[in-house]
């Protein structure tokens, strides 16, 4: 946060400063370069450019004018530092802390070579010889400070005393302030919450099992729910989580160093209490555990009333489905919720890294869009009879969204490459383990890409997210997997619904490791068609033949039966597709790219945009849009006539991809408030 | 990419061949450190590990067996590599490009230190040297591998060749690929959109500006919209922007470079078309502009069809709002969009980076929260006299959620920090430069926090988000500062709506270097009341008392006026604030804590919360609620029995924060399609 903050500190100084445009760029670049990183450069830089207005970038007499490139190393500030003490010894000797160091950075930070250098590094250096050679203030520093300030009042005031210039006086003020920024900076980083000495479970066991333990003279604070307790006279042991992992801080707490035992043993705090404790994290000496902490202090900060529904046995994850606002304290829900928090992190920054603007598309529209499913209608004017939408709040009939694509295809028409993440609805009457009423979506979507470059886009996508996933939710992963194989070995023989096969991770690696398969719509057909022949395949839907929409049986075939990994399915027939897809040349295909995974079926769906306006329309219309219906469009077709190019885009459905990196087997427990028929709890 | 890629492949190596469940922990947590970052590592860790099951992390004997901290010089890699040249010289003359330098490169990775070696630059070197060695491939190398392939056939079957080990295969296939990820990575990153070649011009003129040019032999491509062109018989010069800076690319167009330039005249491309040029990017000439592209080839994308609607000269932006699908073509609307892109992730790392969870609330409700403001109703029993909502979708009336901060809240009472960020909706007619019916919020709720903690926390949270739009959108803000400035002069003196006063980026700098002013309510109504008796304000609302809700003109004059920077309020009167927060001893004020800032006033607005269940329903009732309400928010108030403990969280409007960063003055050019009362175009 400090190194921004300086920067944006030059940032400010440039614009304000800078005499002319170029100089504004010039400088600016500078400062974005960290070439000029300190205030003293900038300041060298200015005058320079005052003398030199045409001075282009990379110029070397005003790089070597400004410092650029200079290193100033920290013996030569101690030895710039020492020098400065030996000269002024005997003021030093006899004002201690009264004499003027403020003066003395000043001068210190004028010197050449030194000039360049962090001018907090300076003030730290000059802060350690100081007590080196004065050791700490005594009594009677203080006292002289303050007698000095006294006489120091009227001295100021008849304007004699030799005062520090402004520039050194601003100067000495900035790296205080640096100094403090910093401090604070790590403080607010290291005080995790913003709570002192408050630790993260996770940190303390991740830093363990690095061989990294709290100083033993420091105490910690450790807050969270209670999952176990265990009173063996002596001590109690409790096992604390506070959602930062699925593994628990063990407490041990005994009554000679926890005064406060005796009182919380009185209330009776079980599992699910929140409580807060204090104590020493150490080696723990018993085994499968690395730490353990010594509790000094214990406080009952909630207790658990009647009926609370989490019962220590763990609840079937239907069950758990009627408390959205409790689940989450369960491990498997926690690693669930983690999971979806690392991806949509990634998400975000697979497409920062790679310059794309995130664009907010709205959620309340007037367009059915591509007649994607039904949509919800949004109003004041519930419970009239005919409602004239004219008189409604937005003037005209709106809708929940049932996809960002063509709002985020006009972003695209000038930005160049965008993508769009947020909540889209269906009010579809479907009371399946896929569908939700209201989920997320993530639909980028780039001008100027052709069909390769779109699958190659979205290959890389999936398997970023996925890597994303497997390094940061290592504990999440493991507990899953251990969490799905107890799941599968419980369950009765003649459950015949959908299984996890194999363990997660191994699934997830298989995604990462290989190139996905690719195929045309056309071949698939064939290659399942081949595989009913020759009876290796059986299907629900066994007419197969060209022009059919695949069936979820098939689309999970494919990858889980032929290809043994995700694969890439192109150039599907125009009649079940939207119409906005690119036509082939004879107009029975179209440039369409969905990907099929194993265990889910189809996870993305895109394609290359129609980019002809005459054709656009003529699908538009031959899937039975209305002339009416193409006009309130033309805003979307606007962008077939005003500058167009080929582009393309694909849709993942979030909590399908959710699906697949945490095993879970029905969508409701992906979300933290899943909509479906008949569910609109919390 | 690629180092993502090899710690997922190890760890999935981690989980299938792990003895047991402590091993997989020590080995995972290897990984994630990057201590064993190579499969040889991992080799030797596995095979210690059979022999010391018992074996902690740390271990001295266990990590010199495995490598651990080992660095492998470049220079020793190929010292190992010539060496082994050295040794088999005679065969590798002989054989060229048949000798089987996979067996070579098994055993390099065998050999003790060079094993420690990342095996790609193992690999890499082995094929520098074999080139420098041998010379590129000839002719005769090809047919000699052909006849070598045929040969080895029925070689293969009578399996008398010696052949690699099965590891060394494995281990010649991992470094190859590895290789060969590096690549594509690299590829995928420095081609832009999977279109080879194709250059952003943001990226050319950053290179540019540091003095990095494209070879001068390689043709590169560039795609955008014209800006401009200028036809001076001998050359055509265009000015294209591809929507990644406001800056465009010059581009000279000569009949003698560019054979297609006669056609594309003839095509009379204007203002607004879309054109791919292709060409040599070299340092320009003219004044102005560090670099422009000569063009080799231009080629028409989509010529711009009568009728559209942006002219070449600015237009106003009450004009462009009518074409939200347009806009973002404008320079203006297209800063404004990138700053809202780096603003999204700014708030998005700065959570990250504390370890908040991202947490998705429901759009969907069948709560009105807080009485927040009017809702929406979703339905899909429109047209119905008397609608009975136990027949609706959801079987329930449902609203469009006004805010996510009870919802997250229950993540919170799990997860401890978390945070949503999401679109928010209130059905309020209010035709405001302010509000809107659709925006997005940021809301982040954290358990065990005070109300210091939380001001610390909205304090750095603000200042983070402004910084980082400070260092990333320093082309934008400058132009937009421009703009402003050309806005403010243009405007008739007789104008007095909002108006911004000075720079932006001196505005925002203002807010990130220093401390946010603190003050009570009380405090804050005691000092308007003073600066009234004294004359120095004058107020619309001049009846100041305590106890009423402050509007926007006492908001900003304590910021702009009083303090001259943010300012956090806090404890304000129960009764104007909302049920859920924390109530003082006395009962009449509330530990609420708003944060004003100059020319917005409130930007972020939050409150420690009630955590007692008995004061939180008395309070609730006193605020109207009936029983009934009280008892659909059962799942609220549930967190107050079941482990509760202080918590808080805030609010933060996005699209204020965006006005905040812009200077823009309405709300509804900030957010890409705004939803007002009377609109819901696009």
């Amino acid at each position: 946060m400090d190194e921004q903050f300086s920067a944006s500190k030059l940032l400010y100084s440039v614009a304000t400063k800078a005499h002319t445009e170029a100089h504004r760029d010039l400088l600016g670049q500078y400062v974005k370069d960290e070439k000029i990183a300190t205030s003293q450069q900038l300041e060298c830089a200015l005058a320079f450019l005052k003398g030199h207005p045409e001075v282009a970038s990379g110029d070397a007499a005003f790089e070597k004018d400004c410092g650029v490139g200079v290193t100033v190393m920290d013996e030569e500030i101690a030895a710039a530092v020492a020098k400065a003490f030996e000269e002024d010894k005997a003021a030093i000797e006899e004002d201690r802390y009264q004499y003027n160091f403020g003066s003395m950075l000043g001068r210190l930070t004028k010197t050449d070579h030194i000039k360049w250098a962090n001018p907090t590094k300076v003030k730290a250096e000059l802060d350690k010889q100081t007590l080196a050679v004065l050791g700490p203030k005594t009594e009677a520093d203080a006292q002289a400070g303050k007698k000095k300030k006294e006489k120091a009042k009227p001295a100021a005031k008849t304007e004699k005393v030799k005062k520090p210039s402004a520039a050194e006086v601003a100067m000495q003020k900035e790296a205080e302030q640096m100094a403090k920024m910093t401090e604070a900076a790590k403080a607010a980083m290291s005080t995790f919450l913003y709570k002192p000495r408050l630790c993260r479970i996770k940190q303390l066991l991740d830093d363990a099992s690095k061989g990294v333990f709290p100083d033993e003279n420091q105490e910690c604070v450790v807050a969270g729910w209670i999952r176990t307790t265990r009173d063996q006279r002596a001590m109690v042991f409790v096992e604390l989580n506070d959602g930062s992992g699925p593994t628990g801080l063990q407490i041990v707490l005994e009554p000679t160093n926890c005064p406060d035992l005796e009182e919380f043993k009185k209330l009776g705090a079980g599992y699910g209490a929140c409580i807060e404790v204090t104590g020493k994290v150490v080696k723990s000496p018993a085994a499968g555990q690395l730490v353990e902490m010594q509790g000094t202090g214990v406080k009952l900060l909630g207790p658990v009333g009647d009926g609370y529904p989490l019962a220590k046995t763990a609840l079937p994850l239907e069950v758990l489905r009627s408390y959205p606002h409790l689940r989450v304290r369960t491990n498997v829900m926690a690693c669930v919720m983690r999971i979806r928090n690392v991806s949509s992190f990634a998400i975000h920054k697979f497409f920062q890294e790679r310059h794309f603007q995130y664009v907010h598309t709205p959620i309340l529209t007037s367009n059915d869009c591509e007649g994607a499913g039904e949509c919800f209608t949004v109003s004041t004017l519930m419970g009239q009879a005919d409602p004239d939408y004219s008189q409604d709040f937005f003037g005209a009939k709106s809708m929940l969204t049932v996809s960002g694509q063509l709002n985020v295809e006009t972003y695209a028409a000038g930005l160049t490459n965008v993508y769009t993440f947020g909540p889209t609805f269906r009010a579809e009457n479907s009371n399946t383990t896929r569908h939700l009423a209201e989920f997320w979506m993530v639909e980028p979507e780039v001008w100027f890409i052709d069909q390769k470059g779109l699958m190659d886009l979205a290959e890389d996508f999936l398997k970023y997210c996925i890597s994303h996933v497997l390094k940061e939710c290592q504990a999440d992963l493991l507990y899953l997997d251990q969490y799905h194989q107890r799941a599968e070995e419980e369950r009765p023989k003649d459950d015949d619904s959908r299984r996890n096969e194999g363990s997660l991770v191994e699934r997830l690696m298989q995604i990462v490791s290989q190139p996905f398969g690719r195929v045309t719509y056309t071949e698939a057909i064939e290659i399942l068609k081949k595989e009913l022949q020759e009876g290796k395949a059986t299907f629900v839907e066994s007419n197969l033949q060209w022009g059919m929409d695949m069936a979820s049986e098939h689309e999970r075939y494919l990858a889980e039966q032929v290809f043994k990994k995700p694969v890439i399915v192109t150039d599907y027939p125009a009649e079940i597709k939207s119409f906005y897809m690119k036509q082939s040349e004879c107009g029975k295909t179209v440039a369409g790219m969905d990907i099929l995974v194993p265990t889910i079926g189809e996870i993305i769906g895109g394609s290359v945009r129609e980019d002809n306006f005459d054709k656009l329309v003529a699908l538009a219309k031959s899937k039975g849009m209305t002339d009416k219906d193409v006009e309130s469009l033309s805003w979307y077709t606007d962008l077939r006539k005003y500058g167009s190019a080929p582009h393309g885009g694909f849709g993942l459905g979030f909590e399908r991809l959710l699906l697949l990196c945490t095993g879970m087997l029905n969508i409701r427990d992906v979300i933290p408030f899943p909509r479906y028929p008949g569910n609109i709890s919390c």
